[in-house]
């Protein structure tokens, strides 16, 4: 399974060179996750948070710009689970400029689950590892 | 007494149109307020705010942009004391792009002491009030 | 006639004190106005500044925040006309928390029609004008 | 040679777990390298940009976060280079807290040498290739 989220190049995300700010795809790779999160593992990223006490600060993270995007492209960012282990999760990202098949920027980050409390190293909930592993792509790395 | 807090536009802070994005404005006010705190009152906003448990939201902002300003550019953002309340205390900013005698930006926020653990409104700490008196302007609206 | 656009407060937009950063809170309305121009007016705002060549930079304005928001909530951000001028517009808006009949946020701007390739004033062109009249509140001022 | 900015965490830098919202390090990446060109090379990137017509945009990043870093943290951003190609620049960061011996962040971005006005890969202009060798490292890699 796959998941993909669209998003638009906002007024405010353009640099002085007139495309994306390179640290905004960071943010986009962040709202794609607060959605993958909400529609296609059905528990909002708030509820985790706040509910369950599970943070997944990043640990590690790799981008590549292939090319770049300028105001008012519409994209699409799509979410997968590269890797999962006991107590972390490697999400992959790769963003497409509308009606593109080759995405303009792919990147990757490992993100450590921790309980909200005390920020310290827990194993992923059930709950969650169960509906990660739908969307994870065995021998996929990126 | 007067303050004011040296700032740098930054590559990511402009727009589409190639100036700043008006939004960002509000954050060089608040960078600007953090400066004040730390080098015109002598204590840290962090401070006040982890230690002392006392927040300062905003619930009312007003702005003029006279002019834009531009990647490069280097400005002052001179914070003041408009008005000082019980419970509330009226700031006032004119941002000045550097070698010039007229603000390019000015505006003026009031924000509301709250208790950080109830967010309920509270009267301004004394030690808060002494310092922020020096730098009232009395007469002065913005 | 009316237009409102559903938006989520983000992991990132959230301050020190655990609620929305307000100066976040302008990126909210210009989105939203980005969002107006696309679905109401139904010109994007990429191609009236890309191709049109025309700007609508703020000169001045105002925003209220009676309450907070905080991550996790979802928003409507409504947008209407409260002024048209020559070459001047005064926008409002309203940020509903879903669900809630009372905004949590207020605000208006005044915007001032540009020729982007000059950026002096001009007057606001007819097929603008046209589609912009049919969102103006008479006699509202917010 | 090396080269250091001090930078501040500010307030709204926070996201919802009380840490610095992680794009917001490739910010402080990016404001640490417009400090090294002023500063270290003595040529600001805003002439690069707009005097030279040279742009840098990053093509790959790196970025490893080993702890996090809150709301009044004091950093130090180091920036080093790590590698000079005909047209290609690697970048090192290292983030330190204030007074702390081992990175809290690292990371490195390569970026490539273009022409503003037709964003076509270019050779290095021999002013900047000849100030930017000083703080090369040679055999370092991060």
């Amino acid at each position: 399974m796959s998941f993909s989220s669209k998003l638009k190049i906002r007024f405010g995300d353009i640099d002085r060179a007139g495309i994306v700010y390179y640290p905004r795809f960071l943010h986009y790779f962040h709202v794609a996750l607060e959605e993958f999160f909400e529609s296609a593992l059905g528990v909002e990223y708030p509820t985790v948070i706040n509910h369950h006490r599970v943070g997944l600060p990043s640990v590690h993270l790799e981008t590549d710009f292939m090319q770049p995007l300028c105001y008012g492209d519409k994209i699409e960012v799509e979410v997968s689970v590269l890797n999962l282990g006991n107590a972390s999760i490697k999400f992959g990202y790769r963003v497409f400029r509308k009606g593109e098949d080759v995405p303009r920027v792919t990147g990757h980050n490992i993100t450590v689950c921790v309980d909200m409390d005390t920020f310290e190293k827990r194993d992923i909930p059930e709950f969650l590892r169960d509906s990660l592993k739908k969307y994870l792509r065995p021998g996929k790395s990126q």
